[in-house]
């Protein structure tokens, strides 16, 4: 190889297998001249907006989670913590010592929970971020009937409050109040205990939806029997009860903490952030000409000069658009500044429940919305067999919704 | 309640959620005037005969974990471990301190692995007993690809050594096999330096069976890639190699242990017991009147004066047996001694490759067995849904064989 053809090669770094990273990645190895390679902690895409099925039993977590290196063959594949990254250099660091030059950076590593420094969430709340919390929480949501069956634990063990009115706490809410109904059928002694809070500290569920959308989820929710507060923000936690500001003690053996969502803090050193720690970034998505940043840690300002959400339609749009402004770029030209097409909003309530905002205004609720979530779902997650396997699944639990648990305990 | 008819309610435990257990507590919740508790240490019944295929990446762990609740409805289910038996005061004390009297007391707890006390199995070697043990062999697996791949291990870790020629052993190594075949996709790079390896110390595999199934079963694996060696015992192993008593050394970067099952020895302060640490019961099964011992934990002498193999249909054909005993007893009558039905054996070894002897003589090779073998497996797999969820697998591994990594490493 000579030197000449060596440097036409581009390498191309993309840390972060989510929505945004994988997107970017699959366009970028479609071009010529480029060498991509993607880095991640875990050797597996995981199709997030389904953990909250996994941690109430309703999929397997294998479902969700799917091999980077079958997700994007051809692509080169680092299972590694990235813990440096040098813009001078035009290099990162990994945990354990590796050092990668890039000339383009792409930067998608997305968001953790955050707990706002409320005291006791931390040390008291689960979260759902990743797999092992979800496996967290749906052996502690299962466990808890055997404990109270048993007399290990009083039967108040059996309360669940959700902290966090956004999609993630309204489905888990749903889901988990769904839960409850079906485990009538084995624990016939204790299930009558069980109950479910969803706790919000502002005005309405769904604060980024039309009112009408947040008023149906709070009657679909109170209808699958789950205790909706509004206005009620949480003050702090001890183990087995959630103190609210108003004073209000809610006991709970189970606290799922779906209330906030911030970038990770450590990424600040490359620049400024807003209060979710992430990047303020140009129109073109970048700190510097070859580095990129996108998805949940980029700063993005839309339309009505409020912040993109962090939502994985963004980090899907963002990836195309990085991978096609890099393209550009190693051309000699420069990219347009992004644009990001509004693609609507929906959250899942429960079974055949749903509601689903079109970027044209129109709104559907109920069974239609929750086909319509149904289809989008399995359309996006990546992998045939899981596809499959999904839909095997969710056909089963559509027919025999309440015959028991899902998944068993597998601590 | 009168005193009369308390009496009359005979509260019978079931020590064990396995074949045998759950054989024997079902038909028992059948019968008027009885109360049955289950005991075990896990909330599902595993079914480990499939085992080799969660461990091998061809199923997900909860489709072969049914809970235990929804397996027998109407039955009484505690998780706990049991640590003591009083055959004198009729009762058995749990971990936690609980105490639970019985009447009658079926003890099913099975076996686990057993390393013969050979030097450097339990430190080095993988067992594959448990659904943890199944995904440690797993991620293992899938993981030592990474690391070879990035440099982080030798090529050398690529092979795998798997010990014991029975049908477990068999199973596992030809399902490695064909795992690795599937792995020249995402990691084209390495896949070659893949390799299995099967010792076993006798003179042919799967000695239980006729001399021609063993013949059949070793040319069907090494069609598949696998180097079998016989008249090889373990001597000792080390982190990355294993020695065998001829003095060759092969190394290897897993190691599964699937040679030695016995009962676990803590019970054989309840009776005297034979090598495998299986207690010696009566021919009604039985170490005193009130307490029976069943599956794997039980010495049954059966035709030819050799024990009864330590295998799932001999469990269950002893569990339907001391559940029509215990009935037999409660009605004032004698149970007939235990007699074994032979219902032949099989063993699988790869896609469209089993080997099954019938009990009349018949004896099934190829496709034909293979179609056997899956057919019995998802008839004898708890639950409609996890049967529906295998299938779906079964099929997808079958049309897309060698597609890639079937499943992600979660660690």
């Amino acid at each position: 190889m000579t030197a000449q053809t060596e440097k036409a090669i581009a390498r191309i770094l993309v840390i972060g297998a989510g929505f945004g990273g994988l997107t970017a990645a699959t366009k970028l190895a479609q071009q010529g001249n480029v060498q991509v390679t993607v880095i991640d902690r875990h050797s597996y895409q995981l199709f997030a907006p389904l953990l909250y099925q996994v941690a109430t039993g309703g999929l397997p977590e294998d479902d969700i989670a799917y091999p980077v290196r079958s997700a994007i063959p051809g692509v080169d594949f680092i299972r590694g913590d990235v813990v440096k990254v040098s813009m001078e250099a035009n290099n990162v660091r990994l945990e354990d010592g590796r050092v990668l030059d890039f000339d383009q950076l792409v930067f998608a590593v997305g968001s953790g929970g955050t707990t706002f420094g409320i005291p006791g969430v931390q040390e008291n709340a689960l979260q759902m971020k990743d797999l092992y919390q979800a496996r967290a929480i749906r052996n502690r949501l299962l466990q808890t009937y055997e404990d109270v069956e048993t007399g290990l634990k009083p039967k108040e063990s059996l309360r669940v409050v959700v902290a966090g009115g956004g999609p993630t706490g309204v489905e888990i809410a749903g889901a988990v109040a769904e839960l409850q109904k079906s485990m009538h059928r084995e624990f016939g002694k204790v299930a009558q205990h069980a109950a479910v809070t969803l706790v919000e500290a502002g005005p309405r569920l769904l604060p980024s939806f039309a009112e009408k959308s947040s008023a149906h989820a709070k009657s679909e929710l109170e209808e699958l029997g789950v205790h909706v507060m509004v206005d009620s923000a949480v003050d702090r936690m001890y183990p087995g009860d959630v103190h609210l500001k108003s004073g209000e003690v809610l006991p709970a053996g189970t606290i799922i903490w779906a209330a906030g969502v911030a970038a990770p803090a450590e990424w600040n050193v490359l620049g400024e952030t807003d209060r979710s720690n992430r990047l303020m970034v140009s129109d073109t998505l970048r700190l510097q000409p070859n580095v990129w940043v996108l998805g949940d840690m980029a700063h993005v300002v839309g339309a009505g000069d409020s912040p993109l959400p962090m939502v994985a339609s963004v980090a899907m749009q963002q990836g195309r658009y990085v991978a096609a402004s890099i393209e550009k770029i190693l051309k000699g030209e420069e990219p347009k500044p992004f644009s990001y097409k509004d693609k609507g909003q929906m959250a899942t309530i429960g079974r055949r429940r749903a509601v689903v905002e079109m970027p044209n205004g129109i709104k559907l609720h109920g069974t239609i919305a929750w086909f319509a979530w149904l289809g989008l779902h399995v359309f996006y997650l990546a992998g045939g067999r899981n596809r499959i396997s999904v839909m095997a699944d969710w056909f089963w639990n559509y027919i025999f919704w309440g015959v028991g648990p899902k998944r068993p305990v597998i601590d």
